[in-house]
């Protein structure tokens, strides 16, 4: 198309031009819509199957008896800044206060942009939903029956550089058990991941596992308790750079071959009970491996349904806040990274004046989940929520024939529906294959005068003359 | 408490003295965490009362053939502005570029907010579900078939000054069903919200309807059409300020005696066919006439479960977008204004490029629905989300006893916990009875022994001794 298409159709068809002259205004208009980068619409599609597993984890919350909270979407800035490290604080989204913003301060060509960020924002999105549930127990905390076990399933955001698989938008979904330190609650955790992917069908699904105290005590028995942080973010990076970089990252470090020869000797550990010899020197290492032991022996004796609960010295989970156990959940069939992580951590509601509230959650990996779904084809063919019924319109009479009947299906709980003008049938079947009807009524004078309908199941192509009653059996039936 | 209680209690109870210090660092520090004015929090109770309205809205609009979608908490600003009027735009959201927003911008003392506003932002946050479902058809117009019924039901925000009822976040859930201009819509949305408010168990509910075109026959009699929106706005308010301030302030418009006669004889109508030799005169008003009397006989012949159909000759709603029906819902014992509205719409969609696509949709407003239900103390016992099963716990050998039993209940279905620790049963019974726990479970030793759990039903204080079948089954029973 271009210009070309004027000169040919500008001759007698005046209405093609028309719309032509209309068609270009919309293009060459800035009126052509779009959503900031980093965000997604959700068509109804897309919606069905994500509601599909949201329904799958929120069953499962509520049958291991986790209770559902919501926060605002936006917290007071001083809430989350702090808490993420400098990287954290700079993908923070800020909101502007209302009103004259401008008012408040002062500024000139050398005001920097920190001051007056101050000034005109004091409120910010939320970054994750686990500063937020800190917040929420110390502000609610005489509402609350300790210990808590709640989840949330709600939106977060940050202003990460988009690429595949990372959203500005994107949805969380956390159980926390905070208020005791027992290392049930690690094991019901692990059942309940095992429960949710077991449930969606998600095969070869592996749960990791490690304990910060059997970290600190291998750093402890490498001399290097003062750069611990450093080491583990350097083991981290194992599985992606692998163990001869990972020793050249800890000799720049300053290690020692001694250092790096206890490194390997934890590496080589197959089974957790060979960790006992090795962390005999250290008091918090033997205390993590009593406790991983706890937990996976307890999780051994009752026994997952599906997924595999594995031992990763490796495994060390960025985020600092962590003191004990840490999990991280993985698909061993899609390279796509973890679908799901947590860990105990011991101190996370001091930031907000409550010291020593113990606690252990885990987070479901949802957009990650998803797409494993999709690339491994997991989602059921009934997940998309199909009209069940839908009365072709023949025009005024027929239609006012079809609406009581519409109503009778409807107060049976059936999804159902009537064309709502008498277009030609054609235009209503195209209408009927692209929602995925089950069931189209055809209702004529021949129907109207033997009160049976013409039903025809779209699957199998079959057409029935059945009463109201017939049908509604029919569809119970096949429910 | 204060200062005084140091003094009092700073001798010997050194314990004492190091706690209070630390409540006292709590109450000083700047730590005490709150949430922005006009947004919430809800605890486990709020939210399961909440789910029960949204899924009870959910479900019906299911059965009537809406399917979800979701958009962004954010849209480009330009995608909202200029859409709500100026007072409208005053009270969007915006956020902060990312990055370092200030380095694109020159500021200086004689800098009006806004222009620094349009530097630093080009996001918002939605105000409305409505105008992002009109970017949301008009961008994903290739994958939706027309006529198009969907649903949404997400939050938005707005910089509104708080007060009760009045949140700077909250829900909105909306049906719109687009791409007809069918009357077979609005009749199928009356009974929607019949149904919805039926099920809700809310009695006393009034669907007012009335008609723009009638509204703009009503005052093209009365000599007015080109103060058409004044004579609106003065109307909607007769509620409120009653006939005579209405009388008053249509002839500070410059209304005549004449005029306000025509009004008068409308505002009498006790019956829609009284209507008819009042609009005689007006074409836009035998049109508007025609379809009110079409929904309303369509309506009256099916039947409404519960709710009062009712004609309101002065239902103007406020928004300029309405050009057909127009619905509001009201429960008549509560004055808390309306608690559903919409109507019909021809040109939603101009705005981005796509012209001539009819519309209509509702609104049910969840947080009034919520007051109103409290208020007439409408919400199931059973709403809330209890713990049916909650095995006490008395000690290492007792709760892996229980551990096997537990899993069995999940696994059927049935919400339950151990409890975490081997505290004193005191604190385990206080915190059944704090969560409401149905069932509680003591296994000790005797239990063990026997195989027969002591179950102790906690609403009639009865206790018995069941196996773990038997529990399973009794709880099935009552479910």
């Amino acid at each position: 198309m271009g210009l070309s298409f004027i000169l040919i159709s500008s001759g007698p068809n005046l209405a093609n031009f028309i719309n032509y002259i209309r068609y270009l205004q919309i293009i060459m208009s800035n009126k052509k819509p779009s959503i900031p980068k980093g965000t997604r619409d959700f068509t109804p599609i897309v919606m069905c199957r994500r509601n599909y597993i949201l329904e799958t984890v929120k069953n499962a919350f509520e049958r291991y008896s986790y209770v559902p909270i919501e926060t605002p979407a936006m917290e007071n800035t001083s809430t989350l800044t702090g808490k993420y490290g400098d990287e954290g604080d700079k993908l923070i989204f800020r909101i502007i206060n209302s009103g004259d913003f401008l008012a408040k301060t002062q500024i000139d060509d050398t005001t920097d942009s920190k001051t007056i960020l101050k000034d005109i924002s004091d409120k910010a999105l939320r970054y994750d939903l686990t500063v937020p549930f800190a917040r929420f127990v110390v502000q609610n905390r005489n509402e609350i029956t300790f210990p808590f076990k709640r989840y949330q399933m709600q939106n977060v955001w940050r202003a990460d550089k988009p690429q595949k698989g990372r959203y500005r938008e994107f949805f969380q979904c956390d159980a926390d058990f905070i208020g005791t330190d027992s290392l049930l609650c690690e094991v019901e955790l692990i059942q309940l991941y095992d429960d949710v992917f077991t449930n969606l069908n998600i095969p070869n699904v592996e749960i990791a596992i490690n304990n910060r105290k059997i970290l600190s005590g291998m750093v402890e028995l490498m001399g290097a308790s003062d750069i611990f942080e450093n080491i583990v973010i350097i083991l981290d990076k194992i599985s992606l750079i692998g163990l001869e970089r990972v020793k050249e990252e800890m000799l720049k470090e300053g290690l020692d071959a001694n250092s790096i020869s206890i490194l390997e000797s934890f590496l080589s550990v197959k089974i957790i009970s060979d960790l006992s010899p090795l962390l005999e020197g250290s008091e918090v290492g033997k205390e993590g491996l009593k406790e991983l032991q706890f937990i996976v022996d307890t999780v051994t004796d009752l026994g997952l349904q599906s997924a595999n609960l594995i031992f990763d010295i490796t495994l060390a989970r960025g985020i600092d806040y962590y003191t004990g156990s840490i999990l991280e959940v993985k698909n061993t069939d899609i390279e796509i990274g973890s679908i799901g992580g947590g860990g105990r951590y011991d101190s996370l509601t001091a930031n907000f004046g409550i010291d020593g509230l113990s606690g252990v959650g885990i987070s479901f990996g949802i957009d990650r989940i998803y797409l494993v779904m999709n690339e491994l084809a997991l989602f059921p063919n009934d997940v998309n929520l199909n009209t069940k019924v839908l009365f072709m319109n023949f025009g005024e009479k027929e239609s006012k024939y079809c609406l009581p009947l519409l109503k009778e299906l409807r107060l049976n709980g059936i999804s159902s529906e009537l064309y709502p003008t008498s277009v030609k049938l054609k235009k209503q079947m195209n209408y009927a294959n692209n929602k995925g009807v089950q069931y189209v009524i055809l209702v004529g004078e021949n129907e109207i005068n033997t009160g049976l309908l013409s039903v025809k199941n779209m699957a199998t192509g079959e057409q029935q003359d059945l009463t109201i009653d017939q049908l509604i059996s029919e569809i119970n039936l096949n429910a």
